[in-house]
């Protein structure tokens, strides 16, 4: 079964949408609900959705746990995932405070930097380790994701340090266009293009 | 000429590849060059960009300094916008020094936080604001951008003030779906969409 990635790539915000609305104590919803919720069409959700299975009834609509529970075997975040966060700056602390991770199927297992001052410090329960012992450690932890918040500078040869280590998806805060080989993903975080894309439709 | 939004969504990745190619020195380009580095297929950009006119030519490809231009124009990035961020902690921190918005159309104008230790403390040139200012301050700085970066349960009520000041666009970095109403926007970062994206490809 070979679904179109535009698919997969719109599973998340149905899954947390559906988590919201199951926060608020909500047990059923419709594709017309989370598509308000969503700025999409409710049959662009129906269609989606259908790829997977039959997982609403016509007339009383999905049932959000169960939703939830098949999104979440789709997605592979029915187990949490370990991930290495390299780069222990601002936005490395950020991160690595951030409590949006818990129960959506993530946690950082590691934090690496190369600044002396900064390695063996904490942020929370973390103790930010040597960029050196970065491969090692990845092997050691079978960590297989990583979050990168280096310096544009440094983000190809640390990308290059994770392939080595086995590292198969990155989230690259960096403002850089990474070269990896196939098999291994990665995604960027630009706030830019999302600004970019809301001023097309912003008046001055 | 009402583009679909899912165009739209692409060009900012399509400009930011162009502004990475012209860095290098590099005067033109392709729609395959270009879909090999952004992980799309040559067709999908050139009809994309079929939608806003003839901007290559079979065989020579896009001259890039050019298309740089088009893609600001439509996007309205050829102007600088001014931008207001809401929440001065790590996150916060890390926007107010992040490089990358030079020259992509946008700036940090002012900094906002409601933390009395935090009001009055700089950012590199800015300085931090009280939130109880926000109103007036954008106003009077005709600012139309905000970047929201406070904790989840502040999220809504600081949002209700941006509306009411004027903000018509939103980059919401916490994890809460906020309501706004017809004509605002808002755009999500969260991290964890793009990961577990990562995950239904990822090999355990």
């Amino acid at each position: 079964m070979d679904i179109p990635d535009i698919i997969i790539s719109r599973l998340p915000r149905y899954l947390h949408i559906l988590e919201y609305l199951s926060r608020q104590g909500i047990q059923t919803t419709s594709s017309q609900e989370m598509g308000v919720l969503l700025g999409l069409s409710s049959a662009q959700i129906r269609k989606d959705l259908s790829q997977f299975g039959e997982f609403g009834k016509q007339g009383t609509g999905y049932e959000i746990p169960f939703l939830i529970q098949q999104l979440r075997n789709i997605l592979k975040v029915n187990q949490t995932w370990k991930i290495a966060l390299v780069g222990a700056g601002d936005l490395g602390h950020a991160i690595a405070r951030y409590q949006g991770f818990e129960n959506r199927g993530f946690y950082i297992a590691a934090v690496f930097d190369k600044d002396p001052e900064k390695i063996g410090r904490s942020i929370g329960t973390l103790r930010i380790e040597d960029i050196k012992t970065l491969a090692p450690r990845i092997r050691e932890e079978g960590i297989r994701i990583a979050m990168l918040t280096v310096p544009a500078a440094e983000a190809q040869a640390v990308t290059n340090d994770l392939v080595v280590a086995g590292i198969q998806a990155i989230l690259n805060y960096a403002p850089v266009v990474l070269k990896v080989p196939t098999g291994v993903l990665v995604k960027d975080i630009d706030p830019i293009n999302s600004l970019q894309h809301m001023t097309y439709y912003v008046g001055k």
